[in-house]
């Protein structure tokens, strides 16, 4: 009961510094003694301190003897930061309460036996869904080595993203757009395609979230169309990586220089999502939030990357064969054949809903 | 404060008989003297007595110096059944508490004008809001002398309502099926196009709901292409109307001979709605459940008749481009023409999304 309350307070911590400590998960910790509160503290950029010792250093000597909640397990190897087991041995702490354990199969349940081994008390699982919840980028980045993929689009009830081709209008209302610059600020990197861009010419920043973080702007263009004039090439609050198909000549890749700019040439003549990630994994993207049109969204689902979606639906009907649906072709010729979902949550966001989903 | 406590009760009481009224209003009402109840009722069905009558009933002599509250204006005029108004004159009640107001605005507030004649305190508008939407269909049916009309779909998120034309799959699950078949079961006629009868062939019965109360069966036909072995057609348990175009044959139509359906010929060679719901209201049809395919609910809504949407989500996708939309064409060319909705509610019903809309 106690542990709950407590564990609770450490994942608000954790929840504080979300979308900053990327490619690290989001951490907090909370020091208790006696029925009282000694210390906490928060993991909050990279090569800054744990949580852990972030608490400790508030605890003082008083630490001797204490209970530990931490939201993950803490770690056991020697980083950009030595490792939290010590800092808990040597404070002689009583007890650790754990929430989520270490993503990496290979490591999880090292950091406990070592406390353990020094005879502290352990006690694991405590709020661990909402906990694994908090870090679930970062825990799919860990095993797989690509980063968690949002697709994210503005729908009409009908399922539609636009009226006509190449109509850039507003789907949603004021309320979701400062909704999704508040997603966008969590992210790595925002996806678009190249046909968003010739299109509607987004600056694809943060500007409504609640810091100034921007996250990498990422170009899908096969054949590099992109033109100079273009916001995400003008704009250098942020940075642009535009990837292309193998067939783009040297010389017309050569031709942007700006130190914001990189265009990434993958090996096949058409981008394949899965080289695509992996190259973002090596890269330590850990979220992606892609803001494609139908054909970037059907080769994402299609490729089998979708981590989330999250669907803006406006409370109107466009009806139509002209209408561009929300997902281009993807094979499917029987319901039963349909890519299945399940709804996570649903929200009142304004006047539109916002629904949030997972792939089966 | 207490008169609210009281209204709920009334207002609970009119709930239960929710679909059996029709065309009248869903009525309760509660008697209250020094603190307790001492009588209530609602109105069961048209021909039996109004719910004040049957709530005096139980209170008896004790009725008077009481406060009554009910969820509909009482009634001053002889219908089946003498008028409410002086039913309580009669019985020395002291105070009279009203919810919604009398529908018909010729008629609103003669009802209270007489008791406040004979003396009786009269205060309106507690919980009106709760009551007029418990009776919109019959207040929209009092005012338009047509059906309240609901269109229900069952869509994919990506709104799509078959994968191709003619395949019948099962889009959402067993849960939103029991809640159709509740939701039938408070309507007075359900309505498909021929397409759906051909093509899916369905009983279009109240099969699993609280009640075995069964809407009639609507079909639009306009070239009266039914064929006697449809379900609609076979099945004895509940009327089927058919409506068609102008052109059809008489011989035709004489050859459906059947007591339970019911062929009629409307003016145009076209079905027009409008003349549709004309000849419903007649008929004293006060709620309409539209259940038809891309065609049928782009009729409608072109019609400007459409007064609910109930929209079922399942968690899937299709995608695509040969994948039928919730709505056939409607002109639509550019987003800021859409048809504009208002969300009511959104409800998890197993799997599934139910989105209750209005049109603004």
């Amino acid at each position: 009961m106690n542990d709950e309350f407590y564990m609770d307070f450490a994942l608000k911590l954790a929840q504080v510094s979300e979308g900053q400590t990327s490619p690290n998960p989001t951490v907090g910790a909370v020091i208790v003694k006696d029925g009282e509160i000694i210390g906490f503290g928060s993991h909050l950029k990279p090569g800054l301190p744990h949580a852990e010792v972030n608490a400790l250093k508030m605890a003082g000597d008083r630490a001797e003897g204490s209970t530990v909640y931490v939201t993950l397990e803490p770690c056991c190897h020697y980083g950009k930061t030595p490792p939290c087991t010590t800092a808990l041995i040597e404070s002689h702490v009583q007890r650790v309460v754990i929430a989520s354990m270490d993503p990496n199969p290979l490591v999880a349940g090292k950091g406990i036996a070592l406390l353990r081994g020094a005879g502290i008390e352990v006690e694991t699982g405590v709020l661990k869904e909402k906990a694994d919840e908090l870090n679930k980028a970062f825990f799919h980045f860990i095993q797989h080595k690509k980063p968690f993929v949002t697709l994210k689009q503005a729908i009409t009830l009908d399922g539609k993203i636009a009226a006509e081709a190449g109509l850039n209008q507003k789907i949603t209302g004021k309320e979701v757009q400062e909704d999704v610059h508040f997603d966008r600020e969590r992210q790595d990197a925002i996806l678009v395609g190249i046909g968003t861009i010739l299109s509607d010419n987004p600056l694809l920043t943060n500007r409504y979230g609640k810091t100034k973080k921007q996250p990498i702007r990422i170009i899908l263009d096969t054949h590099l169309k992109i033109t100079p004039d273009k916001k995400v090439i003008t704009d250098t609050n942020s940075k642009t990586w535009i990837f292309t198909g193998s067939k783009v000549e040297k010389d017309k890749i050569d031709s942007f220089t700006q130190p914001h700019i990189e265009i990434i040439q993958l090996s096949k003549p058409i981008i394949e999502i899965d080289e695509l990630l992996t190259v973002l994994g090596k890269r330590h993207l850990s979220k992606l939030y892609v803001e494609g049109g139908s054909s970037i969204n059907a080769s994402f689902l299609k490729s089998g990357n979708v981590n989330q979606l999250i669907t803006y639906v406006a409370p109107k009907i466009i009806g139509g064969d002209s209408a561009i649906s929300m997902f281009g072709d993807l094979n499917v010729k029987e319901m039963n054949e349909a890519y299945k979902l399940t709804f996570q949550k649903v929200e009142v966001i304004g006047e539109d809903l916002k629904i949030t989903s997972t792939l089966k």
